[in-house]
């Protein structure tokens, strides 16, 4: 066995024990909400928060695919904690793509020295924070929604627009300072552990060397990469809520179910016909999964790339991850509805709460609409345009 | 305009208020749960719970298809108040099915002068009820699970198996008889309100006249029509849910969604991708509401048939009744989830419960499996063969 | 029995009658494409040409929903000649929309008189004939492609714009008058045997009692109704195509399929996973069919009002036609593909020539795109917009 | 860039080519059915009929992932020719899984020299071909249908019942062997130059050293793989067959579609709601090629074992290629149907033959049925019930 190997060996391990405890109360966490406290903490114990931070800073030195593998085992147990999970990346990573050579290091080796745990509170899209330039720093007013795992994080990726220029900045600040409020107001039907509520901002300072270049100001291609990661991240929450989905079916189809009277069969895992559900089920899964793995490994090729990565190179990945995304958003709606036809009318219990997944997968998969993704797809398909940059291509 | 038209309208037009009224608060109804005893008073005093009663016992004599035409406009708004509603019907014409001539006008003219509301707790596939034979009458012990409609009414219809023979018993009784037990412990995923949950028996007598012949025993093919009624109210829940989930979903995007970043257009309602999405979904609900009522038109033919019904009329009512029942279902599931599509992210918010209606439907579409109604569908088709009467078919 | 449910009786009858003559060699008749001659003159003895025709004129005076009754069930064993037969009235009823008194009396007169069939050539879409002013009459000079029902035609629905001011005209004409040929040179991999080739026009004359007010000027709201009644057609072709397909399918896998081998039953009609796929199927054909029967309920009401069409109804009724079309065909691609998987590997013999019921559909259904018409349905439902009147709409 | 990798391009160049050349008259020789026997000689003279071989005996010793890659490729311009050529393999291989180590490099060797074509004449499902002891060695005499790729082959795999203790054998043959007649009287809707037809045997002998040891008696697991290799070819003839019609749908959409006249489009290729369906059909494809992908890895490593392959991952390699096979086959169904509605009406013209790719698939994807392939995976899923070793599983 390889040391390569190895590592990977060990850090999915991790990440199913860490699936396991997290299965152990996610349907009560589902009903209460708010902040996963404990579960959280689990995670900064585990190591697996340092996963993608290269040796040299003290991390694992692992490719997107392998945080992405982690995200989906994740996902079988408990989508919100997945969520977190990824998204920590995807803040992570930012000065990486748009930071100095000194920013990249520092975040990374602190992050990877203390378990930090990364929250979102940055969005291009609206323009509700203006920052006000005070000599190097500027000052931060405002609030923003949809702030994933802002709640308990230790370090908040933020963006604001310049009370002058109107352009857009981002940088990284430590959640606990002054004038950042999180409000942990999140109430929605799923992903309902995310922490997906409001930060407000009352004149918070952002220090010069917290401040990045505009990813999206594009001096390089690379730079210009996050929607393909996000895209990544939740692609990998849809086929792991799906996997997971099937599974605890399967348990409860095995051990509970009752044989439908006329069909003939003492329990229900006899019928053919709850095997042609299963084997629908399941073929619809791996197909899903088959898709999501090849775009993890085009992802994990664009990253290698770095500042060389081409136009041409990250408009075939951003296709085939927005592919990705929508198939496997699609097959997990698909799955955790039907899931029930093959447990029957008693898994409706709510002490089952097997209608999380569905409404994890139906809240997430809103992020951002299947119709402009397949938009893109098909213009490269047909005319070999490749997707706009943007904030979600 | 004819009088008959003028009933029809009258009627519609009263479930239509009543929809409007259950609309107000359903989505706190359904966060709590419980017996919606003001909105059961509320049907009570609509006259509707006597819309099938023959006019000679104080009814409006209206047939089968007003019921359920009843059923799809409540559901709209509210599908376990829908279901209450249906359910009072299903047990309200045991006796018209499976009782003496006294009976049938003895519980028609009570139920009509008092606008009495019937509950459910008898079912024939489990056997947790035991009558023992005391003189003339039943004393029944036991208790029984799925009685939908069981708290808050005022007549029960319930079922037994005999001590000694093992026979099977329907019974009608007044929910308040002493030693009856209406726990009120249902707490599942969706239809939160139909009290669908547990009634213990404790020596509960049963008179001599409420006593009904057995249903499935078979004298007449007419007394085994009680699972095409079951079906036909179903479909109508689930032709009603999606109908309702459509609307509200269309009020939102109208007045709330925004349109996508990268649209091109001010409004969400004014983007073509909408309208092509909207289009299909009423597409499909359309085609399915089309389906419901051309069975609610044989339900009607085959209730006038009464005990001269014939073995193959009942057999192929069953028939189109079990394919609307298993489309509309599908049609349902579907539609209550793809109406988020077009709402977008923000619909998720707890405080719109746009969820109930996916959850209602995928509990209620597990009432008893597809599979089998399909099988029953294709059998005759590709054979002719006949449904066997039975519990569900 | 009624007289007029008699006369239901009697073109049904004579429908399904014909439908069982076309089916014995449509097979072949697939395979060889070009002119049913024979077929056709079956049709004009039939009696059936005449059946919309108002008995004033000599005609049968039946709705729409009869028209389109045997355009169904000519389709279940012929799509080609449902075609020709549904597309005679759509030309038929020209004169009725936008020509004169007397010209509605002539045409429906002659045609009820000698039982002629039309054919169409008429398209406003593509301005390829042009017709030059000559005192009353035009001469008309250009081709014109699609021109269904042309070959073996009686009477031609042509159209042109006019070479000075561009405006569009329609026309009656025998299609024998010379200057006019029919190419016959349709070979399209579906509804092969409709004809819908090329017409060429030289010099050929049109005279003042055969020009037709224009259709789409809109004096009246009525006069553009032609798109309802065409789609409204083809809603039937698909939807009798699908039953046809089913039909014949279910003969196959009663009389010629072998069970799986280890399905462990003797015959392919008792294995109930067969069953439980042509409950599938047939609930689905059903679907269709009562969507497809209500839109036809809304034609017969539209066509009654006449002028006193209002925009509103018209809107309406265009939009439930839409809905009609685009989802039986869509039910007919799926039924038509899958009955091989009930009857197995041999029924894809060319002897049987199973395939022509899905290549009939899925070149037809190519007619007019259905994203156009579901934004169409989209936008009324969601907005109240009606469709506006136009090619399709 | 290795020498690996070089062989690959190596192939993969040559099939590509060649699939270029099938591509040039694919349409014509699809109505024409028959032998493509130039064809056939292309791939003859390509080199591509040892690539499995080991290099020990003169082949290019690629693993079965290469050969699938092959017949994918080929699928895509000609999915009879690619039938043929996967075909060939499974034929080939029959000594190395039933034979001795003699027959293994016998087989192997006289293949590789001669670039032979295999056919297959064997089947155990039937028994129609009887063998007659006579010394040691073996005279047939019966006929057997189905047999692909015979016309035109060099070796002929052939199989036979003992007359007198009916066990079953299977052998090899010249086909050229006097006897043996070919019929090539393959007349079916799809897949039409596969020569899938009958092959009669008249007093043929079969030489000792021409018998095998019998595949299914199962002295070792390894002896029973042939259904999963026999899926893989099938999962990736559907894949290409997929990807072949998307392809061609796109050059046709981009070339000759015309916009519609609402689109506000001067070019099919520029209207978004084209490029939203060629997204749903890519995002489909790319799905089913990687799952077939995936499971043609497991399929290599299955190979690799050999005879120490055990009944779990035998079992487990069922599975993923039963999925793949069902997957692909779906995806093709549905892109083959869809590929029209982005081309338009006219596309159905005879000439373009576009139909020709779901005839193909539709064919082929009833090699046998779904239902029990689900049925085996989804006992694997739910119980851990291995897919019995047999005939198609």
């Amino acid at each position: 066995m390889t040391l390569a190997a190895e590592t990977v060996q060990s850090y999915e391990r991790t990440a199913l024990e860490l699936a396991e405890r997290l299965r152990s109360d996610a349907i009560q966490r589902d009903k209460q909400g708010g902040t996963p406290k404990v579960q959280r903490d689990w995670i900064r114990e585990s190591g697996l928060l340092k996963l993608l931070i290269p040796r040299e800073y003290g991390g694992d030195g692992q490719p997107w695919s392998a945080v992405l593998r982690v995200v989906r085992i994740l996902a079988e147990a408990d989508a919100s904690l997945a969520h977190l999970y990824g998204y920590h990346f995807l803040c992570l990573v930012a000065p990486h793509l748009a930071g100095t050579p000194e920013q990249i290091a520092h975040f990374y080796t602190v992050t990877a020295r203390n378990n930090y745990f990364w929250g979102n509170s940055s969005n291009p899209l609206v323009k509700t924070i203006i920052g006000r330039r005070e000599g190097d720093r500027v000052i931060v007013n405002g609030s923003k929604t949809f702030s994933s795992g802002s709640p308990d994080s230790d370090l908040l990726a933020i963006s604001w627009n310049d009370a002058e220029t109107g352009e857009y900045y981002e940088g990284i600040i430590p959640t606990s300072r002054p004038g950042v409020e999180v409000l942990d107001d999140w109430d929605n039907m799923g992903q309902r552990q995310t922490g997906s509520g409001t930060v407000t901002f009352r004149d918070v300072p952002v220090e010069k060397e917290e401040i990045l270049e505009t990813p999206y100001a594009g001096h390089t291609v690379f730079s210009t990469i996050i929607p393909i990661v996000s895209q990544s991240i939740l692609a990998n929450i849809f086929a792991g809520s799906a996997e997971g989905a099937l599974e605890d079916a399967k348990r409860y189809t095995h051990d509970t179910s009752r044989p439908w009277y006329t069909s003939g069969y003492a329990r229900a895992d006899e019928d053919p016909s709850i095997w042609r559900q299963y084997g629908e089920l399941w073929t619809s899964s791996i197909a899903a999964t088959s898709l999501v793995e090849k775009a993890a490994d085009k992802l994990d090729r664009l990253w290698e790339r770095g500042t060389d990565l081409t136009e041409e190179e990250r408009g075939e990945c951003a296709v085939i991850v927005a592919a990705a995304n929508v198939h496997a958003g699609r097959v997990a709606l698909d799955i955790t509805s039907r899931i029930f036809d093959v447990m029957g009318a008693r898994a409706t219990a709510s002490k089952y709460g097997f209608d999380r997944f569905w409404r994890n997968v139906r809240t997430h998969t809103l992020h951002n609409p299947a119709e402009y993704k397949l938009r893109n797809i098909g213009a490269w398909v047909l005319n070999g345009t490749l997707p706009e940059p943007g904030y979600y291509s």
